[in-house]
């Protein structure tokens, strides 16, 4: 490895690439692109976006002061190449696993990261609260904010940029404009900057923004540059960010090294008003395979270096994002009304299947989960079925439009809540732990988890006939059990759960897919000598009251699962239970949920076996009820 | 009253407006602005900006087949003229009253309210999903968002904006720009749109693009028209708009009835790209006392209609809101680097007080919730103490942005949560219900919630010294109780609760200013021979496990008390106790909080009365869980 990056190898921070010629920072440019391509080749993660920063990387740290100059990462997904330069390359074959580097920026992990990311579009707003701290500290160094043109769609990116004028110096916001997000992005932003970037004026406007950003204009010559930048805001068409107060400079080609470095050096000495580097980038850049994959080779598994042929997976059961997504396409044929939201994820969602089958019901609205909500809320109002898949963790993002337009309306929106519960290598950002509690708590909604991926297909034939309130049905990240599927999914009956196994001692109460470890620790219990009933709740909302009390009175203990925070499934039962008396007289209960941490990236197992939502872990909590935790070998659980 | 209303009189629906002269619609206007002074003379509530949309309200009727075409109103506190034309003017008069009409749109009040409101900016993406159900059933109807200035800061409506180019006809948005939300707008678009409304444009624009309007193209002259766009975007400076897929018309005189009615029947007949209509209105318009009102009459008590003189409050205590501001202010005088950030919401957040002895280090980003939080997080990041003040309901919309941008980072954002709990008169959408949980969820947050006016400045002052984790603390829409206020609010510990009254059978527990009714329960308690404990928790993270564990070995029931929904501080409590056997042999616990239903407004004691959470309700909690509900006249409490 060392002789194929003499270069990197003497750059131990990005201190040492200040010194270095525009022809070794090209040079530097490669040799991190390399050792990327190999990285990521044996760890797996996001490949294409960071190869598609590589140049810019490289220029940023060559021209800004990092760390005392504050650059943030959009998402931060595309930071392998930062990581390298910063200090981390001793580390960089450990991405996204167990105890290794995050796949994301992260404070905790170097200096250099002086802001976290993973959602999207909030770099700009983290970078002006850095920019509002460093002038009540009364410092002078630079805010850089790199945010990708998907991002832009965001809301929260508009909001930021709407706040910068008025306060704002020092601050830089590249817009790294690639035309693609994960999917090539949507609406009328992506268009205005396509148009842009299209055209004649691309390679000619390249020079005079140069030439324009190396004059810069002194107080004396103000009445000039108003003149010149009329000029070429006619000329170069970025008047939608100079409207918002932005001085624009581009399109630049961001793999043009000499481009890049006269530009951020002229925009670093730019210092009244902020700035917007529009630079064009390809997604992928610099690796065949990847300049050639449709996705760029977003994400990928393990791969060859030479031919880019990442490795199969082992043919296992499909996925419960495709077992949505089918099961969504035979209700639709049923039921002309139904209709399919996404959120820029089509291929994460299942959506991609859905749009294929049905182009006119299908709705991707790019990174905008609130206007996700409500535009399926509008939908929902005038008589569609409007199901919105989004993640888990991304519906955080609409969480007021759920509240306001859906649910107070009573409006019959579904939500397809993918990714809930640990999520594996992508880490504490992106796993869906509150959704439980935060919709579990509004009134009116109906709230399922599928035990597999039979019980799935079964919750989205209930969401289409649930017509007179808003639903949501959450299922993990992963594959499911590899159960044969019915060919019609039957629905429902709304809140009421099933006995998977009579027993009667102990009685484990699963919602979601810890269905499968609560058999086990079944099974575990009666090589103890106890005899466990296990329950699939299906419902946190309406819960089974009738069920719940009868397992409260025929058994001495009753231990929740549940794949989500404290506040959950598991405080929904004991405030029931309470009411109704079932409590008083005692009840062993125990509610195992997510424990109050974020808990780093890791194997999904390695993580369920930290929460305690392993068979071991819910056996430990059955025993640990039953006063018998002293029979356990494997130590204390976690619990809430 | 009929006397001055004549034509009001006769019009029983809109379908009267239609056959309206241009001279009958001007009459009309003056006849509903008139009947809404009156009405609101008499209710209270908002009255400034209906006033300004009373002419844009007339005309949309009379243009537009409502209900048969959508009329969205943004916000919805502007409809009052709008439900004076629809039918409810017989009830005008109940306005924000129990039992009465909504202060916002409500479906389910009217079939002319097709979309119901009260956040701001979710009007442009109900509209598109009204245009896509409307598209997917084959229909023709028009869709018209009218929206504010100020929303037009929120980057939901951003969001909407950009995924309107793709998909849409038929669709009005319809700018209502009086320059000011409740406070003046702050930001880029701001300054956008006053620059678009300043300068000679204005006036002379006006016709220019009513001309233009009226000679739609056809489509052989389509080169034509795209010059004559070209050319009309140079001169009326619309291009933010054009950018983002809209055909733009204005500014127009929102007070001009003919400018309206002309400009609104040509948007209609303009199928083929979104129209954005520019119309500047006055807050306040037609009303002497509003218009010469800062804050144009935004919102009212009851007053003379001759005078605009309001009804003096009667010189109660000092609100929560002032109470938080001045001791943020001797928070801040003792410390430099706290700041304060409001998301458009400074006076009714306490921080134009703040902002009054600290105008740098106050930040008003407008209606901008997301940005807000990040924002805040940003400052934090760099070492300063931010304290972002927001009322519990908006809270939700910047709910990711505290998981993702605060919580996992562990950064120290302080959460000031104003109006947490029932609001009264604004009703379901303005009430704080779930913040107890959706904050409490996370993993290393700090939640407090105030019992009283100087626990909440002890809290301000220990949120000040949580420097290493993010904390919130939560207190309610109104007056405290009159406490004196101590000249040095004490830090409280972290994690402790306290005890105010000692007793021995019963504990009740509250968490926030519901503690003066349990005590009040006691009282009666005592009555009944039952002697309780009363605690205020103080926190609901960490939660005082000691006390609580006390408590449950010392009493015979629990009775927790908190003004949130299910999934709150009862549920951690409960998940507590569970989790260290404190059930196991038997607790007689009830967990009281909002009722799992959306309250409608009513005085704020007949909503608290309703959802069990006054004194007799904890009283019938307590009896209930001590087997004495017969004891009770008051009949069955509503309990989660």
């Amino acid at each position: 490895m060392s002789s194929k990056t003499p270069l990197l190898d003497t750059i131990a921070s990005p201190a040492d690439t200040r010194g270095l010629s525009l022809a070794e920072l090209k040079q530097l440019a490669a040799e991190v692109r390399a050792e990327t391509i190999d990285a990521v080749s044996v760890t797996g993660g996001h490949l294409g976006a960071g190869l598609g920063v590589v140049e810019l990387t490289v220029a940023l740290h060559h021209v800004f002061e990092t760390p005392k100059d504050i650059v943030i990462w959009d998402v931060g997904h595309q930071a392998y190449p930062h990581k390298i330069l910063t200090g981390r390359r001793d580390r960089i074959r450990t991405l996204r696993q167990g105890g290794g580097l995050s796949g994301f920026t992260k404070r905790a992990e170097s200096e250099y990261d002086p802001f976290g990311a993973a959602h999207a579009a909030t770099s700009i707003s983290a970078a002006l609260g850095f920019c509002a701290a460093r002038d009540a500290k009364g410092e002078d160094n630079s805010v850089i904010a790199v945010i990708g043109d998907g991002s832009l769609g965001a809301g929260m990116a508009y909001e930021a940029m709407n706040a910068a004028t008025d306060t704002t110096k020092r601050l830089i916001v590249i817009l790294n404009d690639n035309d693609m997000s994960i999917a090539p992005p949507v609406g009328g932003m992506s268009a205005y900057l396509a148009n842009l970037v299209s055209g004649g004026a691309y390679r000619s406007v390249r020079k005079l923004g140069k030439t324009v950003v190396e004059k810069l204009p002194t107080p004396m010559r103000e009445a000039a540059r108003k003149a010149e930048e009329y000029a070429r805001g006619m000329v170069t068409g970025g008047t939608f960010f100079e409207e918002l107060g932005f001085y624009y400079i581009g399109p630049i080609d961001g793999h043009d090294m000499d481009a890049l470095v006269s530009v951020l050096k002229n925009a670093k000495a730019f210092g009244d008003k902020p700035v917007l580097v529009h630079c064009v980038t390809q997604k992928g850049k610099g690796y065949a395979p990847a300049e050639g994959a449709a996705d760029k080779l977003h994400a990928v598994v393990k791969f060859d270096v030479v031919t880019g042929q990442q490795q199969k997976a082992a043919g296992g059961p499909p996925s419960y994002t495709k077992v949505f997504a089918q099961e969504l396409i035979k209700q639709a044929e049923k039921d002309d009304k139904i209709v399919a939201i996404t959120a820029a994820m089509p291929s994460g969602t299942g959506l991609d299947l859905f749009g294929k089958a049905f182009p006119e019901r299908t709705f991707d609205v790019g990174i905008a989960e609130q206007h996700a909500v409500t535009f399926a809320a509008g939908m929902a109002a005038d008589g569609m079925k409007p199901f919105a898949a989004i993640y888990s963790t991304f519906l955080q993002r609409g969480y007021d439009q759920v509240v306001h337009d859906v649910a107070i309306q009573g409006l019959p929106v579904r939500f397809a809540m993918d990714r809930a519960g640990l999520v594996g290598a992508d880490g504490p950002t992106h796993a869906g732990s509150f959704d439980i509690g935060f919709m579990g708590a509004l009134p009116g909604m109906v709230l399922m988890a599928a035990a597999d991926e039979v019980e799935l297909a079964r919750m989205v034939a209930t969401a289409a006939e649930i017509d007179d309130r808003p639903s949501a049905f959450r299922y993990p990240r992963g594959e499911g059990l590899g159960l044969d599927m019915p060919a019609i999914a039957e629905p429902l009956e709304i809140g009421k759960g099933r006995i998977v196994r009579e027993g009667t001692s102990v009685a484990i109460v699963s919602f979601g897919t810890r269905l499968s470890e609560s058999l086990k620790a079944a099974d575990l219990l009666a090589a103890r000598g106890l005899s466990a009933t296990v329950c699939d709740a299906r419902f946190a909302k309406p819960l089974d009251l009738d069920l719940l009390l009868r397992l409260a009175r025929e058994h001495e203990a009753i231990i929740t699962v549940e794949e989500g925070s404290m506040g959950g499934f598991g405080a929904f039962v004991l405030q029931a239970l309470a009411q109704h008396g079932a409590l008083d007289r005692g009840l062993k209960i125990r509610t195992l949920c997510l424990p109050d941490v974020f808990q780093d990236q890791d194997k999904p197992d390695a993580m369920y076996a930290q929460a305690g939502l392993d068979a071991e872990g819910i056996l430990r909590g059955a025993l640990s009820a039953m006063g018998m935790d002293n029979v356990s070998a494997a130590g204390a659980g976690r619990r809430a």
